[in-house]
C-alpha cells in the first residue's frame, strides 16, 4: 500500500460523517506502522473530537502511536475552539510523521498546525487529492463567502413545469435521492415564494437524521402572506423569511425573519456569510435562479434532465427580467439517473 | 469469426456510404467460404449496383460465389427498380447461404427477397442488429411517414441565444462537426424565417460532396419577405419555402415555393411523405420547436448542450403560444462533445 491508498481509506474514514460536523469539516485518519493499519477514525460531529484524535482511541494501547505514521485528510489544528489542539496530541503520542491530504484553509490554522509539528520532530508531507471532500468549507474560507450551487430539474427543453402555477413532477426516484444527497452537503436551501405556493416543497433532508438541519430559506416580498399551511411550516427545522416588510403574522419558533429594502443574491449571501454559513443550495424557481444568474453567483450548477418535452407554454429555467449574462462553466460530471441525466458544472 | 462478426464487417462496409444512398438504404455485405473472406461490396449510391452485386464483382473469380455464404445487412431486393433484383443475382451464383441483418420494410420487398431465395434453395437466416443502419428508412416504410429528429444547442439554463434577435454561438466544434454528422443522415432540414434572420445558417453538409443535398425548408409566412442575401440562397442545394403567400419574387431554380393556409407540422410532414422524403431535421427557432412539440411529431430528440447559463432575458428552447404537450421520451445516448454533452432521446 502507499500513501495515496491509506489516504484514501482516511478519506472513506471522512465521508462517514456527511452532513454530521458542520461548521466543521469532514475529516477522516489513519494510524499505519510497518505497513499495518493500528486505528482508523473521523471526526463524528460538530463539538466532538477531531478525526486523529479519535483514530488515537481506537488504537489498541496508546503506545503503539509512537514512531507510527499518521493520514489525515486534513492538517491537523493548531487552536483551542471546542477542543484543544490536535496537532499537540499527535506529537505528544510520539506520531514520527503525518501524510496530511490539504492545508486547512482556515486562517486560524493554515499552515500552523504543519508548523507546530514539524517544530515537535514530526515529519510532515502535503499530497493533496482530498480537497473535494470540502467544498464548500475550503470555498469559504478563500472566498470568503458561502459556495453557492443552483440546482433544478428540467425538460429535455429546459422547462420546469407545465405552466407557471402548476407543479410538475419531472424526475424519477435516483435523481429525488441524489437531490437528497446535495441538500446533506448543505447548509442551506433557498426557495422564492412562488415555489413554496405552487410545489409545496418540504426541502428536508431525510437520509438520517442530522445534529443541524439545513436553514430553509424563503424570499417573499411580503412574509406575512405566506401560506402557513405549506409542508414547510409542518416540519421541524430552521427556516427564514427573507421579506420586504416586517413579519406581524405569528409563527412557530423555528421561524426567523430577516427584512430589506430588496433582498438581491448578494444581500443574501451577505446575510449567509455573516451567519458563518459555508454552503447555500439554490432550488429555484424560475425567477430566482434568473436573479443568481444576473448576479453571477451560481458557482456550480447542477441540473437534472428528464426525458420529457414540455413545449410552448411551459415555464423555462430561469426565466426574469433581469438581464441576461454569459456566464461560462465547465462540464465536470455527467451521470444518468435511472431515465434521467445530472450534470454538473462549475464556474470557469 | 462468427455470424454477428462477418455481419459487423458488412456494417462497416454499408456505412461507407452515409448520405451517398437516398432514397435506397445503407446496405453492406460480405461473401465467405470456409472461414475465408473472399470478397466485401456495399451500395455506393443511388441508381448504382446493390451491396450483394457490389461484393460479388470484388471476387477474383466469380465461381468462387458457389457454396459460399452471403452476409448482408438487410434482405436481397426482390423487385425491378434501377437494378434487377439482387436475389436472383445471388441464387444464379451459387450462393449455398445468405445471413440476413434485417427484413426489409419497404413493402415491394418485405420478405419476397427471402422467399425467393428459399425457392431457389439458398439457406437464409435473419440475424438482427442492423437495424440503426437505417432508421429513417426503417420508419418511413413503417409509420407511412418521415422520422422527424428535432435538434437544437442550449445552455444550461435551456436558452437558444442571448436573445430573441442575437445569435450567440454555444457549442464548441466537436458538437459543430456532430451536427454534420446528424445532416448527413438527413433528406430535409427545416428552420423558421426568423432562424434565417437572426442565425443566417448555411444549412449544409459540409463533409462531402453529396449526389443529392438535403433539401432546407424554410417556413414563413410571407415567402416575399426573405431576404435574399442570406446565405441560404447563397448556396447550392434545392431549397423549398413554406409560406402563407404565393411566391411573387424571382429566385434562383434550386428555390421552390409550396403554399397553405397554414403550414402545421402535419402539413409539413405530409408533403415529405408525398415527396417521398424518409427523414426531416428540425433546426428551429423556438417557435417552430414548439409547434412540433405540440403536434407530437418529434420522434427523437438531440440536445447539445453548452455549459453557459444565458439567463432571464434570453430566448428559451420551444417558446410559443401552443398549448404545453407532455410528451415521454427515452435517453438512447450521453456522449461528452469537447466542452458540451449531446444527448439523444427518443419518443417512447
Amino acid at each position: 500500500m502507499q500513501d495515496k491508498d491509506y489516504m484514501r481509506m482516511a478519506v472513506k474514514e471522512a465521508v462517514k460523517a456527511q452532513g454530521m460536523t458542520w461548521t466543521n469539516p469532514l475529516v477522516g485518519a489513519v494510524i499505519v506502522k510497518d505497513g499495518q493499519v493500528l486505528a482508523t477514525g473521523y471526526h463524528h460531529q460538530y463539538g466532538r473530537e477531531h478525526a486523529e484524535v479519535n483514530a488515537l482511541l481506537h488504537l489498541t494501547k496508546f503506545e503503539e502511536a509512537r514512531g507510527a505514521t499518521l493520514y489525515v485528510t486534513l492538517e491537523p489544528c493548531s487552536h483551542y475552539g471546542k477542543q484543544p489542539p490536535c496537532c499537540k496530541k499527535v506529537a505528544a503520542a510520539g506520531i514520527k510523521r503525518v501524510i496530511i491530504g490539504q492545508v486547512d484553509p482556515h486562517e486560524v490554522v493554515g499552515g500552523k498546525g504543519i508548523k507546530y509539528l514539524n517544530e515537535h520532530n514530526v515529519e510532515t508531507e502535503v499530497i493533496g487529492g482530498t480537497e473535494y471532500l470540502n467544498e464548500a468549507y475550503n470555498f469559504f474560507y478563500r472566498q470568503q463567502r458561502p459556495l453557492v450551487t443552483m440546482k433544478y430539474a428540467m425538460s429535455l427543453d429546459g422547462k420546469l413545469n407545465e405552466a407557471g402555477n402548476k407543479r410538475t413532477m419531472l424526475t424519477g426516484e435516483a435523481a429525488q435521492d441524489d437531490v437528497q444527497q446535495l441538500r446533506l452537503r448543505n447548509q442551506a436551501i433557498l426557495v422564492g415564494a412562488n415555489t413554496v405556493r405552487v410545489d409545496d416543497p418540504l426541502l428536508t433532508v431525510r437520509i438520517r437524521p442530522l445534529p443541524q438541519l439545513p436553514i430553509r430559506i424563503v424570499l417573499t416580498r411580503d412574509a406575512n402572506r405566506l401560506d402557513l399551511t405549506k409542508k414547510i411550516f409542518k416540519t421541524p427545522g430552521p427556516i427564514w423569511l427573507l421579506s420586504q416588510t416586517e413579519l406581524t403574522e405569528r409563527h412557530e419558533e423555528n421561524v426567523r425573519c430577516f427584512t430589506a429594502e430588496k433582498w438581491t443574491p448578494a444581500k443574501i449571501v451577505q446575510l449567509l456569510t455573516d451567519h458563518n454559513l459555508q454552503s447555500l443550495l439554490v432550488e429555484g424557481g424560475s425567477n430566482v435562479q434568473a436573479q443568481f444568474i444576473a448576479a453571477a453567483l451560481a458557482d456550480e450548477v447542477v441540473a437534472y434532465i428528464a426525458p420529457t418535452l414540455l413545449g410552448g407554454s411551459a415555464l423555462p429555467v430561469a426565466m426574469g427580467q433581469e438581464a441576461s449574462q454569459k456566464v461560462h462553466y465547465q462540464v465536470c460530471d455527467v451521470q444518468t439517473l435511472g431515465p434521467d441525466v445530472r450534470l454538473r458544472a462549475r464556474r470557469e
